[in-house]
């Protein structure tokens, strides 16, 4: 299979993949979740070349996850937002985070800490199964074929 | 940046990244997930080189999530299966595919869908809180620093 096929599989990971499967895509993502919007901001935070920066964001641009914004006129200048579609994708940033601080944070413990506003508390993402609010196991999960398979 | 830094970056999006954030590793992972077990179904589904594919699995069981396990003796036969740090990666599969099943399905509708077998539903992946229980929107989570900053 090529890279440029896997838009068009049967597969709802395949096709998120690709769009976000490429290790820059998922930390400017990182970036914007955290308040980044800036070319020159996301530049010196990920400390990458300008061209493969503005492929990225360009790319991000062409899905519909982030919207080119004009901040300031005389000269132009442009920032990145997340749309409604990108701002989505919290979920997966947020699974990637947890999995990090349990698994790859050693002994000097998590680098960030997540606080939910609604309830005050420092929290861990929980997946639940949206008809019976029950936490979501690998094992209690079975798939089958769908309209689109 | 240089993608070996990753891992030494004090953030778990970078850490996690540096594990995952190969396409074909989250390909990989997806097929895993659905019980795939042996090199040539791997190859057979993902149609890459078998070098490809073996440096994959190879760099997977390097991290701890894969093992690779005899089945089968004279000739010796390999499987690979999730150990309990692989199969802790469920949340990100499954926030994965909810995004693709929602933004990237078009018409023909989802390709796979996903029952619970606690309650016997088909459902989606809800994120909450793990302190209130609430939903998690990401305009409701803050950060600060944590130990390992």
């Amino acid at each position: 299979m090529k890279w440029n096929d896997l838009e068009q599989e049967h597969c709802s990971v395949a096709r998120t993949v690709s769009v976000i499967g490429d290790r820059w895509m998922l930390l400017v993502l990182r970036d914007c979740f955290l308040g980044v919007r800036r070319f020159d901001e996301f530049q010196q935070r990920l400390k990458i070349s300008r061209p493969m920066l503005a492929d990225r964001l360009g790319k991000l641009v062409e899905v519909g996850v982030l919207k080119r914004v004009a901040y300031q006129e005389a000269p132009a200048r442009y920032e990145y937002r997340l749309t409604s579609k990108g701002i989505e994708l919290h979920p997966i940033i947020m699974a990637i985070v947890h999995w990090g601080d349990v698994h790859m944070s050693g002994k000097a413990g998590r680098p960030l800490l997540h606080r939910h506003t609604g309830c005050g508390h420092l929290f861990d993402p929980v997946v639940v199964c949206s008809e019976c609010g029950e936490e979501i196991h690998a094992k209690d999960v079975t798939v089958e074929k769908g309209p689109g398979a």
